[in-house]
């Protein structure tokens, strides 16, 4: 490894995916996605990211090399912090960290940013969410009112320097300042930087799905930090590509934990009025779809989400007795089914997205071979 | 119908199915099975069914026609009342029933034997298991003791005259009395009687798998009653079933509920040593089997799932400090994958045990074609 | 004991106790009561008390000594069946059972009835709801849609024939049709009949609570079925009067359950626009009411709590979006404090009414003396 | 206030509370204590707390004054972290963090120590534990394992610059470092130092308690972070405390959250052999414990609660199946009801420990009157 720590920040506007994403490519997934196939496609919903990308070579605690990032996710843009939205959150496996769910399970709400970044990070990050909520002159600021950030992990540690504690405050910071609308980018990119999904290289991924109910139109869109799953269980729709590509498995050049170890962190966005225990309901749907791709949440694997709603402005903090609207329940099947399907297609853009990594000790994980695939999907007849 | 009600008992003994299970058919299911591919592959699990089978032609209520049944599953055989298993329970989506879950959850045991009925005779269904306990002259004959049974349910209200009440506290006493080990009858029985999978006719269906844990061979049996689902979604092995199979729909001559309302019970159970917890984490996998068949946990259904350990006998009532074995979280990853596989097995299982039947207003769910089935998994390249 | 059966019907108005209840006995409660001190200040919501009393002296199974009942709460009289309310529920220790209570966490609503029994009759008053339901010609009653009925228990085995089953279909149904607003009954009447609470005769108590939240009026409810707790642990008002009264223990002349085996069953209803995952917060703080009593949950007792708001009307089953009232969360501990208030009142309240009462094998619970609590009360300076 | 910053680290051994513990001020406490009457009469569990006071007068935002620290408890002193314990936990009411608690429900175990902090510190201290860990050379250390510390928190902004951030890596270090057996410093210290309860001074309180199942003595600890509670509810063993003291109110120069904001973080640690199921059912018991005291948690209330055993050492990261040890369900009520008395003994000795404290802006809290306490224990009748 280089002396000189030669840090990039990449921020969203300048990565540029020329891969196809998987819809393009050709994988047949049902559902309508929005214009974005993105959970930005939910009026209102930012995405940052903060990379940190520096040296190579033999590990040196503190020295890197570093693979590792921080995302950002706000769900009412800049006003995600005076307005909560309302929210639930399940953990599949729980052997992973999401801070400040204790406090979405009671109020129903999901108060400020939600950040993702590696294990290692969860409290700088955590911690910095307050000093960046201070810092803004709000409430918080007066010294009398506290924050409880909600902020994910998944474990980067086979390319990251993950005992370096290379994440600062500072990064943190960047990754909610950076966060916008529009296309999101994917892969190798904020805490998904270091991932690895199913032995190939993962990160992040997102998409989404437009349902109509009582001739609305209500747009749900999912994130994921993928960074779960053994090989041979990888499926694409329900193509059994991990039976078919068994090489290119991560190079690891010291033991390591267990295939299948890691985890997934997934966060569900929607505009259809839901409340509380309906967004619990739509977090508890998630498995569905990590099932569908291989997933069956291995004792290792971190699998905690959340869901939120964009509906209902300014009730959280209101002065009074407040309406907000509610969609029934008997009506909201379809947004149960376009969880299951969002959270299938954004583990698989990930994938898709992610490319070739090498990291510390020269450990290696290997992007998804667009080439090999094409051929095992043909194989199966589910592409042209 | 006729005046006459014609009560058809069908134990587990005289039901022979001549078509083939799916493994057999050649649907290509990861893992290695037991020897009966059934819950009774875990020993001591015990299995019995009553069906209540009469009538034909118009609904008069109370009158039938009747189409339905009750399973019960002794983890323990005839010990299982004096000897509870470790268990845990989880609900992916509550509309439906479990009695004596709160039980299940405190305790970390379920007691006694598990059944499973149609909707709206869970009552009957689980007083008569007090009863039943009662005439044993056990400890709960003495007067001052209670009992909680669990006691689950679909909803077979398309084809049974399901308000018309007609299990009777002997249909559950004949269930229990009924059970034993050895292959386990699916399709139209016990409390599979009258239900409906994917817009096919459903039922009971069972699957088990044989693990590898650190050189020891565990068992893991799944039984389901799958009543869930629509159609367009039925996955088999990955194939678009419910895509390529779009007729052969209920005939339903009045309005029901949407499709995809109904619900699916699963029982799991195995002989590895997990604690209470553990076992919730079993039960936690499941929805993920049921995504890969096509779930999504429509908010009609009632998804709700119980899973238990037939080691460490004897401990929950000593009379004192017991040992107990444990295997450590970390070795257990095998067994959440079984779960997810036999669960997947067990509902196809059911589907191709099925036969059409038709019930209350001539309504109609046809079976799975298994000709046309062979097609489409030909097609995808899924089958020889 | 007679070989005749003599069954009592006594209902709610038919009840007349001459004691006085706790407060007006001049047990210093806080907090400000609603004029009946019940939870039917909250409009709109009706209680039903069926009682069965017969035979005396030996138990011969199926015949007596019978000491049980059913309690029906509505709470929106008989609206409650089209008109679902919110509600939250939880389990302090789950020896006991509370059907329903899946669908009530899943949809954050409980529809129709809440009814109470002893432990061996859920079932029967279970499927009893639905065939009231059935026979109103309602939706259940096209035979296309189901009921999951809320139905919990506390054990009289101490004074009942409780395998006996003498709890009838009608039972259920008189209760529900003998339900009404004004004063509740209390002590041994529905399903409190037969219970002992710190070993004093117990049964049915009710409180309430009017507060004022930003100027509007509030008023919250509670109804308890109370059989648990042992003596010593009493406390009235913080007076400790299990330590000073320790004789009047019950007569139990076989073999029973440990003192403080039994269970409490507690109701919480409020007018205040509380949505789902708020009213779970009301049940959560039911522990603290019954702690200040002196209760702790024991192993044997099945402490199943249910809270449910009668605001919001017509919302969950409309047939598109719909407005809900909801009181943000930082405004709402005042009813926090008042289920903690009105929780305690309401089982001191059903000491105070339960008169002593012989059963089954001659076995006796005495009354709290109300002479002797005087002088305690005294003693400890709490009351003039 | 000064410029320069003085700070203190009071370590545990240099703190003498001249003032008696409640128990020996002679308030009746029910049930046995161990030696100390502390967390610590549970053999193996360590305390250590580090303190961080400094300056006087107006708060500049990262200057001070300071009035924080961090607690650390240790379930197995320095094999803390190779040998995790039997766990459970629950929130009362989720408005405050305690991290890692994902992991504890899914695993079953908690894993090294447990750390309290005030609620913007949980980060740094969160992640404080990882590089402690790291640094250990342990399995952590190799980079290829992660950590998922539990650090829960309550809020002293009222006194400390909270948004200051003074928690630094290293306080969390020496808490960690210096705890130990032996007696327990109450009041003021460590996580507690700047903490109002029932706006009296709160902070750290302990207590602990002997019982006897089936012949075997066990014992069961509570430590409590108390910063909970309004003053009106304060009971003392029954006694209405908070209607008699009603001055003595904190001094807040600025607007505050409502009073009965705050939060209160308990610790159970027991050596009887309970599974990680029935260790969750002890920390449901602990809200009856707070009741008696005079909480109802609150709105603003962060009331988190965990509690582990120590029994069963080495079998979380067996290499094999393993034994453990269990006490049945039926034998435990004894546990419930010493977490109940040590709950309510050991926030009363928080309240007695605690010496008033002047912190930013002059704000102040006073500590409980002893004089005065013991008149209005008079009273009542309940000292002597």
């Amino acid at each position: 490894m280089k002396n000189t720590l030669f840090v990039l920040f990449l921020f969203s506007s300048l990565i540029a995916d020329p891969k196809k994403r998987a819809r393009e490519f050709g994988v047949p997934f049902p559902g309508t996605p929005g214009p974005l196939n993105a959970i930005t496609d939910v009026d209102g919903v930012e995405v940052g990211h903060t990379n940190i990308i520096s040296g190579s070579g033999k590990l040196i605690q503190g020295q890197g090399p570093v693979r590792t990032g921080v995302t950002a996710i706000l769900p009412r843009g800049d006003r995600s912090l005076e307005d909560p939205s309302f929210a639930g959150w399940y953990s599949l496996n729980g052997n992973g960290e999401m801070t400040g769910t204790t406090w979405v399970e009671e109020s129903g709400f999901v108060e400020g940013p939600i950040m993702i970044t590696n294990t290692h990070s969860v409290g700088i990050v955590r911690d910095a969410v307050i000093s960046w909520r201070a810092n803004q002159g709000s409430a918080d600021g007066s010294g009398y009112w506290w924050s409880l950030p909600v902020v994910a992990e998944t474990w980067d540690g086979l390319l990251n320097d993950i005992n370096g504690f290379h994440i600062k405050e500072k990064h943190a910071h960047d990754a909610i300042r950076n966060a916008k609308g529009g296309p999101v980018p994917e892969g190798n990119v904020g805490g998904g930087t270091g991932m690895v999904c199913h032995s190939f290289k993962g990160g992040i991924g997102t998409s989404s799905r437009i349902i109509n109910i009582n001739r609305e139109l209500y747009t749900l869109g999912v994130l994921v930090q993928a960074n779960y799953g053994d090989r041979k269980n990888l499926s694409i729709a329900g193509v059994p590509v991990g039976m078919e590509i068994i090489d290119l498995m991560p190079r690891d050049n010291y033991e390591s934990p267990s295939e299948g170890d890691g985890s997934i962190i997934v966060i569900v966005a929607t505009d259809a009025p839901l409340l509380a225990h309906q967004m619990k309901r739509l977090a508890r749907r998630i498995p569905m779809g990590i099932g569908k791709v291989g997933g069956y949440a291995h004792d290792g694997s971190g699998d905690i989400f959340i869901a939120f709603s964009t509906a209902n402005s300014n009730v959280a903090f209101a002065n009074g007795k407040v309406n907000v609207e509610m969609l029934p329940n008997w009506m909201i099947s379809p947004l149960f089914e376009a969880t299951v399907q969002a959270v299938e297609e954004a583990i698989i853009n990930a994938l898709f997205a992610a490319e070739t990594m090498e990291g510390i000790n020269d450990n290696k994980a290997y992007a998804l071979p667009q080439d090999r695939l094409r051929n095992v999907m043909k194989k199966y007849n589910r592409i042209d």
